[in-house]
């Protein structure tokens, strides 16, 4: 049930492969903030999904692409469903890393996968993935934009049918 | 795919019997603030988090118990899994309603589900599961406390072995 | 340096006259969550920025208005300047009030004003405003709206010029 | 009324020397979150307060020692006061700096001085300090402890008496 997370090699531009599986993901660092923490001296379980929107945005800027785009074309990419597992838990000014990696692309729709860990510690805090749609102005769900595809298929994901 | 939920009938205390299922769910009205919003100009996912626990400590309230006992026996109720699957978004200033009841009890962890309903539009936005252990201040796992596990057993929640 | 606040007078939908200054304020009740306290154990200094918010909205629909209206209008009204003054601290699940009253009105901002008090105990928590100006969705800054206005001069602030 | 900030002079470890006060101050780098915006399409005004902290507890980094070591000695430092003000807005994925420094240093309280600015567009946003005081678990006020005296007096606030 517990996940294991390993890095086997450091790529350029803050990638790594993942011992045993092979993956490719992205790592981004940052420190808990006060702000973060609850009453019970940890970090408050619903920030967890900030720290993987920090973890796609910087997967997105390390591939050159960014979020902005999608949004210049007229779209958003409202989650449309999420699942968080917890393992360990994370103390006020902890440097943290999340590891993001898309994990699969179907026509209107396209999810990603993240570990938070304590480096230091070897620890996984939270495992998880986020699936979304791609959407316009009047909120009409659409085929997932181009600029989201390249992404993944650049990265190696192979699209579904 | 889509998860339904009608009100059959309602009780005292702001709980509601839920056609279909028969299953008895406590009620919590809130508005959405500005600062619950984001650029796409919807409720922003995480903030749904916030919405869980608003229906959880309602429903313990409603029950004539708090959360606060809990910590008075020195414990605490982390998350260790969850789910969240979005239908529809809400905006600012929207009046909705969090539909909360327990799931499930076994010896070491116990869940509630939620429903997040505008229900002058009928409308389900998110429904989902957090799953909980305790543990005391020094993050040991425990057994289910007798304060939460009397709530469960006197709303009807079968105890798994 | 202390402030007092003590009510006078219970008036319909929830307003207040205060003893001693003759204001009017109206009187939003909530509770504190657990995502809004930290490791310290109490709430999170920024969170009273929510509470305001709350006391604001509160206020504005009590008197049969709406900041939707403003934004119908294509008008936003960001804070340009606030202060918040802390007295006392708040604990997870205590039920709360914040009052708040129009303090200002000049040609190009408006004030409020904002306590925030448990009831229960007599005690003021933090005191403090926000000032506001009126832009349109070009950030450009614009006299103040004729739905504000009217908010402010029916409920007795005078305009400055 | 506008704030002017200039950097005079880069000194190591991201302190500078600004323009005219030749005040000395630390800056931190960080993103904007979608998160951190609301539907008026900018960052919502109490997230600067997050970034007051993001600088705050740089500076104190900085200086190599950490509010860590305060709580160390069970002790707190809660906000007694603080003031905002805002000149521009920001926008999703900005790239800012705040900047921080200490500002005034008594028997029982001390403050911070910040800036948070778009160093690309040369833009302040927001400007405003913090006071804070020194308390205890019993939530008892205390002289200002050692550590903090260091690191006011290290940096060159004279304190007050």
């Amino acid at each position: 049930m517990r996940r294991k997370f390993e890095v086997k090699q450091e790529l350029p531009d803050d990638f790594v492969i993942e011992a045993g599986t092979g993956h490719r993901w992205h790592r981004e660092g940052f420190r808990v903030l006060y702000a973060d923490t609850d009453k019970a001296g940890v970090v408050y379980h619903a920030n967890y999904l900030k720290y993987f929107e920090i973890g796609r945005a910087g997967f997105v800027r390390a591939t050159g692409r960014s979020y902005k785009e999608v949004e210049a074309l007229g779209l958003f990419h409202p989650i449309v469903d999420l699942r968080m597992q917890f393992e360990s838990h994370a103390d006020y000014d902890d440097l943290l890393s999340v590891y993001a990696r898309p994990r699969s692309l179907a026509p209107v729709k396209f999810s990603y996968e993240y570990v938070v860990r304590n480096d230091q510690l070897g620890r996984i805090l939270v495992h998880g993935y986020t699936i979304h749609c791609c959407i316009d102005k009047e909120r009409r769900v659409l085929p997932v934009d181009e600029v989201t595809r390249a992404i993944f298929e650049d990265y190696g994901v192979i699209r579904e049918r």
